[in-house]
């Protein structure tokens, strides 16, 4: 950052303030959905004042923006790096594939990700920036570098025929991810498909995909 | 229905009754959410009294879950029927499965289909029945179904080595609305990909589906 050392004791009081009142309303948030949640629980719960809260953010739409696009950056990005990591030195295509399917899957179906998806679902038409954000900066700019990592691939030979990898990544995560996401967003987090059904799926995914791209 | 014909207007005048309550309490849930719904503003739009409503639904809650049931089972049963009608007898499979291609798109990014996914997803944690009854009567039915159709065609010999159909049918649901619905879900209805995206995208899961199974 290099900020003078004196600056910095209060620079970084500030930036855990933020950080407690950031936490605090994705927890309200989720508890209470948009509409039941209020600055007052925010504040109580991050143990700040209401003046420090809305030092930072202007109001609840404000922090419910900002919440959301801080949770979506840091998914879409564990996912697209932990992607990228599988993918980048393999030399084994299908081990490298089934190991991003197991990403996916462990990534998207946490209880917390479903929760904060149906939140922004809820609010996508009262919201439309937010969820434009979470679409863009979170699902596109994923598989976006997903995509990346599997012209990577095929640059190194191991995949072929990739003519738009962007496509391809939706592809791919559409194999793996569009049975067990519809069930756990729509039948509720505490339901989900076996371990045995996820790895059935996340096999055939990855046949799939190399039947075309092998 | 085989009633004796002097009780039939009577029925007749219930069910449109019944009708009219449905098509209001959807306009009502869609324009103000779940929580935001009252039953007096469904019973005035419908043109009957409270005690008419009162009458054939229990409640606020027992509303809720007809209108997403019947909603759920009319889009679902919609698309299961054009998706068989279109590979029952079909001679040419690519052509046939584009055209199951162009039901799931239509069927399902219809903003109104989207908007009506958005409440149950909302409410889902809230009201487990009614997103389970979704998922199993909706999604997981029709896939099924789907699944049947695809069958078919591997019975007249134009698929091969289709060892789970309804694993089969969530894959080609997958590849066709993974990343068109996520789209409209989280940045509105209002954003689409363009006919030509749309066009690309069926194409590519049908080319992807053959190659596994043509």
């Amino acid at each position: 950052m290099n900020q003078p050392a004196s600056l910095a004791p209060e620079a970084s009081r500030a930036d855990r303030r933020h950080d407690a009142i950031i936490q605090a309303a994705v927890e309200v948030f989720l508890s209470n959905g948009y509409r039941g949640a209020t600055t007052d629980e925010v504040a109580t719960r991050a143990s700040v004042s209401k003046q420090t809260l809305y030092k930072q953010f202007a109001d609840k739409q404000g922090l419910f923006a900002e919440v959301i696009l801080n949770s979506t950056i840091q998914v879409g990005e564990g996912l697209a790096t932990a992607a990228a990591d599988a993918l980048r030195d393999a030399k084994d295509v299908r081990k490298a594939l089934r190991e991003v399917a197991d990403v996916f899957l462990r990534s998207m179906l946490k209880p917390e990700v479903v929760r904060l998806r149906r939140l922004v679902i809820a609010e996508a038409d009262r919201f439309p920036d937010v969820g434009q954000a979470w679409y863009e900066r979170g699902f596109e700019r994923t598989l976006k570098a997903v995509g990346e990592a599997l012209q990577g691939l095929a640059d190194r030979g191991l995949l072929h025929n990739i003519a738009d990898p962007t496509l391809a990544a939706h592809q791919f995560a559409g194999l793996v991810l569009y049975q067990p996401m519809n069930q756990l967003m729509f039948a509720g987090t505490s339901t989900r498909p076996s371990p045995a059904r996820l790895r059935k799926i996340a096999d055939a995914a990855v046949d799939m995909f190399l039947a075309t791209y092998g």
